[in-house]
């Protein structure tokens, strides 16, 4: 094996690969940017129609990236290697391949994965879809669909194609430190780049001038739109580039708010629009002069001719069509199949094509319809056609007029074929049309290409000019009908009879003669096409392993499971292993890097604490395991690491040390910072002490976790991992000497995380918990921020759910409208009585829904809802009760009794007062005694058994009342007194449940 | 021939170049520069002992270089290739030259030189000496050997070659545009940068916000300095880069004054000479991490095994030295030939060997020195040492004492040997001690080292570790006596037998034999040694190719001459063309431009005027004739082009709207702006109007001169060269409609520029230049900012030798002292009595400096100054009158009888009156007599001619005066008498001349 390339030699060789590919070799930017994005060569040149292809070196600065060079893998200032392809190749995945060999990276000898990644740049106002290439686990590439720029929709589309040089050169070279890197024969990259890291860190950290930064800011934005004025917008460029790098310098320097975060990207995004319009505009003015020049043709245009007619088939046969498609995310490939599922059967019956079973399957490269025994033609089919009615197409010698000739001719029939029939209550002329079933294939053909067109993902894109969107790019598209193609066009690709296999295994394209041949090449490859079988595969292997080092099998995680399903055609379990002295650190932090970042599944002991283990799942088989298990396991260490540096730099001070900077930290721009929400919690804590109830021991707890529970969003891991708060508060408390219960309430309030999640255990983390959602629903009503359709960007669903769960599973009557009203107060802002209505409704419609989630009618629900919603727990409790009663076999026997009490007096504007002195008829007055009994009888507030207990002996009653009583009576006083009486007996559901809302009220 | 390589192709054959020589491959930095230089790889890494070898791209941003993308060759963004050698690897030439090859650049088939360049950074506190070189006329790199950086000397020297990217490329494409240059197979640099040429320049040039941009350069230091307290290098150097950029802009906007500029860069100096030595004092503490990898051992370490013992000659025999260097300046060549001129046959006396001819010949690229019949050894000599007295030496037997023995020993001598002798007037014991001349081989050897170490030149340089500093790097030392080396080191290098010849001729070194073989082989190369030679050769082969195309052989510039003389070693001379539209701009530009950029002889018609032609010396002969031609007139035309945009943006509006931008323009920060200037030089003008008795007509014309004389400093064309102001003023007034008297007298306001250079024709001129040199006299004398030493920055030598010559010129009587103090009242700052009568001294030194280089006795010229100093005119008149008197026969007559006179009166104190009536003699009666009749005839003022002639009457008289009186008589009243009249005679040469000074006197 010959040495690895050296990091300068790397740069070389891709600079004479992509030149070699016909793209421009451009220089990196003379300004400060944190990608090659930003480089007018990408920003600008990916706008309008021109075509252009160009890659190039960027050094990029991150500020809050740099780690003072202690970090093997994290630096403020890395190299990309930034391909631009536009208009798209129709093959940059392939091309991105080879050129990975010729760096010395043979793909065949790796795990190399595109795992979802979608790209968004708010400051530049910039979206793609695509992946991060992953190499052994290591993510050394961002590949995507350039969807979008200075909030400009991209036509053509461009491919972005961004190589990490420093994670290329430390998987080649086997190094495992950045500073080890060798960048050419005689240096190290920490030679030339080591003082530089830390020096920078220390500046952009701890350093650097924030008010001065503050000036250059503005002096930067003012400039940026003084030379777009004059139309400069190369000038107006830098300056935005360098906003934006002052920006990412306070920012790293702690020095924004959130809301202060939000104005800023808003008018840098402002200005990034400006600048891409003007470019535009000047690039239209001058008549695009790219244009000229020959562009590459791109496969849309590469319109294959149909292939021959089809030849008819004679007898059933199987259906194969494959959607083969660049790496599909987990998400989508399951909607799609999923919608295949639903489609397919559809439209064969449309079709009229009778046909045997369905099979949906697929892979992250593959969408699979094959259909047993689908017949060769459709099914004949004979129309009935009405025609003039029969008095005008036959004179009264029964001969046709000239309509029914013309009807007839219309129909293709000759006039003698015409019948009389009775339609629509009259006689008509009318034609039986027959229509001979086409062959299969010919009514195929054309309903393929709206099938996949019909298909909808979360986020789709476009690649090329076809104009189609998916989820990402159509590579091929395979549709047979037994051995025949089935031929037609989509997405400016021809159907055909080929299908690809593995990445890396040759040959590339493979010629398909059936199902049956299509089943085998792939199981040859060891693709699992179902996803069933692909699940139970990866359990099977993952289990094994964990057993093997003595982990729990039990303990896989199910969702993880399912994405990565989603993830791999092949899969391939490794095991890798990691330093027992990470151990050390939180396990939640362990867990989370390892199954966000890394798709890892943990290896837990039984006793639930980890293993230092984790399981990959590759795609692929167990070939060159080594390799690629080390490379997983290089980049987990360096995770790890980060982590570990994070919270080493967290531990330096105690966590209430954080507090102050909380103030930096905008809640919302009207609510104002954390710091004020935390004020804001602790009084409400204060008040909600008493409501509920705490003892002295709690409420100290409550009180001491309500001032330190936001205090961990400030500190470097949870600003690294938001999924961490709260557990990082935990650990940083205890760490700081707070007591056991108040770190268990700092984290407790953040419960339930996430449906399935636990509940808090104690009383402080509940209520800490209840204070900061209801200040947090309160507040964003108040300030006419509710969630809107999909828009829910402050989690309110969440914080609505979270409380009106807890206060069910604590079974705590708790009045939401005293909470909000208490909340309201505390708040900096007037909240109007109909911003807490509002309020209080959205938090009963997410009562709602976790009703119907836990499986309740819903009836039942809006009827309790109705009367208890402000009380959720016991909400809850008449739920379970109504629902019982509703499945009683006398329920037909209980309802209408209630109900006949409140029909007749519900449309009534007027309240009946009773005078028992004017009652005439014993069951008049039968009833007014039942009803005194009920209404005197104790009952639990809000309890539906109570309400049916006294309510049950009154039903003879009523029924009786209503057998000899005429309720409307002509007397006016009688008429009063029986309508009173009803009218009480309905209310006796008050603060119960609206039973008129149930089913057969 | 192959496709010349297009641009990213030239920059990936660059980096491959020298990756392959062991360089460190970097990036381009991220802030705006203006060179390679300022990247932290150079900037920073060339200081401190470490080896470092680098190469990398830096597109340099150089705002007031913009020219909107029209010029052909001026960009405000262009790219370098910067590459570092440290510490010098011997043969960085010969490294360059293969580089070249790598381009597809055939070194022997181009014109290739190395023409000196001095290297300065103001802002950097940097300095180099080395050379631009040459492609056919065209630079194409920068080659220096950096000497200080940041204010620090570097140990070792750095070698900093920097190639201009765009320039490298137009000459293999053949291409006339930046816009043609083909940069990629698809795309032109048009295509990519075109759009940005315009919209930088535009916003450097008219948009940038002047306010913003310097609060932006105050913010930018603030942080420098922040970052240094820190100790943080690299931010802070980032900060002075922003600085460095900024102050950029604000040139180019025009906001910068002279004093600003210089406040400005002082401010950058300061910090960067921080930041390099906080980068020190870094490197020290770690340790020089970089010092423990094996460096290339540099030539200089490499030092050859002596060769063997020389074998002494017995014969006269030809000495030959050559001392083969880079490419040294014109200047230093001519300087080292005059010092070894001198010194050589020196040496060889103190060597005491005899010889023939002594031959100092040399090329830019050797010094040689040939010694015909050098004696084979030393003379012998016989010296007498004095030892003891001869007293103490014998006893008074006459038998030695210890004394003596001693003595006697320590000169070698046996005592018997030593004689008693007479000297300095005693007798003493002496030693007479033969020494017997050593061979000249083991003599010269010692010597030869000195020798050359004594060559002392303006500016000196070193370049490798051997500490020795010369004008270039010295890289081989030829030294034979007939054909035996004379063994020796100096500079690292070992005496040998080989010289070079031209470059890129084969083979590359030659031994040689001895001086025969030594000159034929030049002489085979076509290499004249002999300067007068080369001279002749130029002026031979100029004439005729001026001849051929009808210009005038006789108009050939001997300065030119002389420079290109010592330019090349082997000189041919080649004609060019150029657009004969170019002949529309000012001829002084045309020619500036040739001579100054391209040292191209213009070529004149009879008439004086220009023929569309240049001749070029280019070194080597007449082979690739045309593509040296071609290239050169690229270049010309280049240059051309840029002049004419200049012109033509100047000419956009009249010549007075200019004026108010010289307020931007200070000239010295006590004394004001230049707008102060040219208003003090009006009110100055017309002050000196009357006194100098100008014609109505000519005082509107000098008024408005005035007015006008300062305008065109602020024009584009006099910023890009210095050296035409006022010639474009009267360019730009006719232009402006201004009349031609105005326009001229602009134009001599500036005469004479130089020695030899014409006079002012109009009295409007030169009472401008008078106003304008006495402002500047009398003003920077107020400010205390007298020259001393070599120090003239505000060239007021210049300035008082043009006033005094105009004055001579136009013998026009001027009182100084009146005009320095009309000029002192209009001062911003008062004029002390002290400063104008220093300034009026300065002025005197320099009319007394011109009176001696006219070739006038010192003692005449002092004579007449001590009396009319003040007046040039006058004292020109009388010094070339008294010049004359002190020539006659009768000169040793007249001035004994005026001496008497003064001398016996010089030292009284008191000034006696004269009592006729008191005198007693006959002999006395007659001197008042003659006295009275020599007052009474009227003398022309200041008349030497005049004073003689009244004078040469009373000689007889006073003659016989001594001969009969006593003066000093004892009677007080006729000693008064005798005294008074004396001093009256001597009184007569007051305001003439001070004839005490005359030699005889």
């Amino acid at each position: 094996m010959s040495e690895p390339l050296d990091f300068q030699t790397i740069i070389m060789n891709l600079q004479r690969f992509w030149a070699e590919q016909g793209c421009l070799i451009w220089q990196p930017y003379y300004t400060q940017v944190g990608a090659g994005t930003y480089n007018p060569a990408t920003f600008l040149r990916v706008l309008g129609p021109e075509p252009w292809k160009v890659a190039y070196v960027e050094p990029s600065v991150r500020p809050d990236d740099g780690r003072y060079g202690e970090n093997p893998n994290r630096l403020q200032q890395h190299y990309q290697f930034q391909v631009i392809l536009k208009p798209d190749p129709g093959n940059p995945q392939e091309i991105y391949l080879q050129s990975l060999q010729a760096l010395g990276i043979d793909p065949d000898q790796h795990d190399i994965r595109f795992v979802e990644d979608n790209w968004e740049s708010p400051a530049l106002g910039a979206w793609g879809l695509g992946w991060e290439v992953w190499l052994d686990g290591q993510e050394i590439t961002q590949f995507t669909y350039f969807q979008q720029a200075g909030g400009i929709v991209l036509d053509p589309v461009s491919v972005e194609i961004t190589y990490g040089l420093e994670r290329i050169a430390m998987a080649l070279q086997k190094v495992r430190n950045f500073r080890d890197i060798r960048w050419s024969p005689e240096r190290t990259y920490g030679d030339v780049n080591l003082q530089g890291e830390q020096e920078h860190s220390k500046y952009y950290f701890e350093i650097a001038d924030v008010e001065r930064a503050r000036q250059m800011m503005s002096l930067f934005e003012a400039e940026a739109l003084n030379a777009l004025e004059h139309g400069l917008v190369l000038p107006a460029h830098d300056y935005v580039l360098k906003c934006s790098h002052t920006f990412n310098i306070l920012d790293t320097r702690g020095a924004v708010g959130v809301t202060e975060r939000a104005a800023m990207f808003a008018r840098m995004r402002d200005l990034s629009a400006k600048v891409a319009r003007a470019y535009l505009e000047q690039r239209e003015r001058l008549g695009y002069p790219m244009l000229t020049g020959k562009s590459q043709p791109s496969s849309a245009d590469i319109a294959a001719a149909p292939s021959a007619a089809p030849r008819p088939l004679s007898r059933p046969a199987s259906f194969l069509l494959e959607i083969g498609t660049e790496e599909l995310p987990a998400g989508d490939l399951e909607d799609a199949l999923s919608q295949l599922q639903q489609r397919v059967p559809q439209l064969l019956e449309e079709l009229r094509l009778t046909h045997g079973k369905v099979h949906v399957l697929g892979t992250p490269r593959r969408l699979t319809v094959i259909v047993e025994d689908l017949a060769d033609r459709q099914t004949d089919r004979e129309t009935v056609v009405k025609g003039p009615p029969a008095q005008r197409a036959f004179d009264q010698n029964g001969n046709p007029t000239p309509a029914a000739i013309g009807f007839a001719r219309s129909r293709g029939l000759d006039v003698s074929q015409l019948q009389v029939a009775e339609m629509d209550g009259g006689q008509y002329a009318i034609a039986r049309v027959f229509e001979a079933g086409k062959p299969a294939v010919e009514v195929l053909a054309p309903a393929l290409p709206p099938l996949i067109d019909s298909l909808s993902f979360t986020k789709s894109m476009r690649w090329n000019q076809s104009g189609v969107s998916f989820s990402r790019p159509i590579r091929w598209l395979l549709a047979l009908l037994d051995d025949q193609v089935i031929p037609f066009q989509y997405a400016g690709l021809t159907s055909g009879n080929q299908t690809r296999g593995l990445r890396f295994r040759q040959p590339e394209t493979t010629e398909i003669t059936g199902v049956s041949a299509y089943l085998e090449f792939l199981a040859s490859q060891g693709i699992l096409l179902d996803p069933q079988e692909r699940r139970a595969s990866i359990r099977r292997q993952a289990e094994q392993l964990i057993a093997e080092c003595g982990g729990d099998p039990a303990h896989l995680d199910e969702n993880l499971l399912d994405e990565v399903t989603g993830l791999v055609e092949a899969p391939a379990a490794l095991r890798g292993s990691f330093d027992e002295a990470h151990l050390q650190l939180p396990a939640e932090v362990l867990i989370s890097v390892m199954k966000k970042y890394q798709r890892y599944f943990p290896v837990y002991k039984t006793d639930g604490s980890l293993l230092p283990y984790f399981i990959v799942i590759r795609n692929g088989d167990e070939r060159f395991k080594e390799v690629v298990v080390d490379g997983n396991e290089q980049v987990i260490r360096a995770r790890f690491a980060d982590a570990a540096f994070f919270i080493q730099e967290d531990l330096k001070q105690p966590l209430e040390a954080f507090l102050p900077r909380l103030h930096t930290l905008t809640f919302q721009v009207k609510l104002g910072s954390m710091l004020d929400k935390t004020q804001r919690i602790e009084r409400l804590v204060e008040q909600l002490i008493s409501t509920v109830g705490l003892k002295d021991e709690q409420a100290a707890a409550a009180r001491r976790a309500a001032h330190l529970c936001k205090a961990d969003l400030v500190t470097n891991m949870v600003i690294e991992m938001t999924s961490l708060q709260g557990l990082m508060g935990r650990y940083y408390a205890l760490h700081s000497g707070e007591s056991p219960a108040v770190a268990q309430a700092i984290f407790e309030s953040y419960l339930p995380r996430y449906a399935g999640d636990d509940y808090p255990q104690s009383p402080a983390g509940l209520l800490v918990g209840m204070a900061d959602r209801l200040d947090t629903l309160a507040g964003l009503f108040a300030a006419g921020l509710a969630p809107s359709g999909t828009k829910d960007p402050f989690a309110q669903r969440r914080a609505a759910l979270g409380l009106v769960q807890n206060l069910i599973h604590w079974n705590l009557d708790f009045d939401l409208r005293a909470g909000l009203q208490a909340a309201a107060k505390g708040l900096p802002i007037p909240a109007s009585p109909e911003s807490l209505q509002t309020c209080l409704e959205f938090i009963i419609g997410r009562l709602q829904s976790y009703l119907l989630e836990e499986g309740y009618r819903y009836d039942v629900i809006a009827a309790v809802l109705a009367e208890q919603g402000h009380n959720p727990a016991a909400a809850f409790r008449a739920v379970q009760q109504l629902q019982q009663w509703v499945q009683r076999e006398d329920w037909n026997r209980i309802l209408p009794a209630y109900a006949r009490c409140v029909r007749i007096t519900r449309d009534q504007q007027e309240t009946f007062s009773i005078e028992p002195d004017a009652l005439v008829e014993d069951a008049e007055k039968a009833l007014l005694s039942a009803l005194l009994q009920a209404e005197t009888t104790p009952r639990r507030s809000g309890s539906v058994e109570d309400f049916f207990n006294v309510f049950l002996p009154m039903i003879p009653v009523i029924n009786h009342f209503f057998d000899e009583v005429l309720v409307m009576s002509e007397d006016a006083v009688q008429r009063a007194n029986r309508l009173g009486m009803l009218q009480r007996i309905a209310g006796l559901a008050r603060g119960v449940a609206d039973f008129s809302r149930l089913e057969g009220f």
